[in-house]
């Protein structure tokens, strides 16, 4: 049986295609969230383990709530 | 105008609140997450800036989602 994605590369694969459908760059995207370009970039590959604190601040920047943004992670 | 509380202080409401339902006591409930007592006391009590890997251990103890976890954080 495949192994589910773990956690992190989910999140890391949600952050990203939200941030695509809002049309930032991984510059402008970290920018907005006051976080280091290499850090979001880290993010999105999977190899963060985000904490509450900043999970809300990409939250907050993509406009939705941390339950949404853990929708399907 | 009365401030939010902050992530951490909502995420450990959410928690006890959770873990109470479900008739865990704080010890019993860290044991099911192999998790440290210390550690969920401190999570409860918002001091903690806890990090996805963990959050989903929690979200998994509990039988739910992690999005279902943040429902209203």
């Amino acid at each position: 049986m495949a192994k589910r994605a773990d956690i992190l590369k989910r999140f890391g694969q949600r952050v990203r295609e939200l941030r695509k459908e809002q049309g930032y760059s991984q510059e402008g995207f970290a920018y907005e969230c006051e976080l280091d370009r290499t850090y979001i970039g880290g993010i999105e590959r999977g190899e963060r383990n985000v904490a509450l604190k900043n999970i809300e601040r990409i939250a907050e920047t993509l406009g939705i709530t941390v339950a949404e943004l853990m929708d399907g992670v």
